[in-house]
């Protein structure tokens, strides 16, 4: 595990960060979907061809975990991060394509203190991952828990 | 596939549906985690008795994508879905340990024509999976896109 670089401290709002890119093979896309989300559109091509995609396209929850693979891969790894307690406003503009270059961005919206644990803070942050034509595939939301590098003092303890 | 057994028209606010389980194994688990999200606490054994959640533990991610398992299996396939614009709201409130058995319920929360595609109506779902204690384990709100049955007739048409 790598050396913890980024404390809650550490993240001001609007801070932007470049996280890397991913891409999906036909072959990955088939076999999330046979375990995952077994619709036609994600495992067939002749099925797809004739659905709103136009074309064979992962499950938005293949496109989430792989958002998230960048996000340890390139982020969380770094951090002192403690998990999240859930997400907001999930959004598939787009669907992702085998072959697709996708490239996750974030974006600090809320930084502050976890009243009950004075050694933790939360931070709200803006997910977006792009394809290679700059077109977003995913859009959210989420909340994330780091340990403070010093603790809040606490009144009245 | 299945024959499409529900339209639109079929749904109403408050049906509940119990769309059965599943339950992810240890090697599950870890595989899931090693691709998408590398994180100790769904790797290793000691390092997740030191966090948090006390033991091994899905991700998130992986939650969602058994959930959306159940939701295709037991539902979707037999209905005119045609997928889902985002999410809402998604929360873990409680780990998911190796064998846990996961059920997932299902609530009709709203539904509406969709403006600009009268052959399409959309419903908002409450998303809830339980584990063997009868403990909320995955908490979500989505938004569905179904053909109608009878398309609207649409004014000044």
């Amino acid at each position: 595990m790598a050396e913890i670089q980024f404390y809650w401290e550490d993240f001001e709002v609007g801070q932007v960060r470049d996280l890397g890119t991913i891409s999906p093979t036909r072959e990955e896309i088939i076999q999330f979907a046979s375990q995952f989300d077994p619709q036609p559109f994600h495992l067939d091509d002749d099925a797809a061809k004739a659905s709103v995609f136009g074309g064979l396209c992962a499950s938005g929850w293949h496109t989430c975990s792989m958002a998230m693979r960048l996000m340890v891969t390139h982020f969380l790894q770094q951090t002192s991060s403690l998990g999240s307690p859930g997400l907001e406003h999930i959004k598939w503009p787009k669907p992702v394509f085998p072959g697709d270059v996708l490239r996750l961005q974030t974006t600090v919206l809320e930084t502050k203190p976890m009243g009950r644990r004075p050694d933790v803070g939360m931070t709200r942050n803006l997910w977006e991952m792009f394809n290679q034509h700059g077109e977003k595939v995913l859009l959210m939301e989420g909340w994330g828990m780091f340990r403070r590098r010093h603790p809040a003092k606490v009144e009245n303890a």
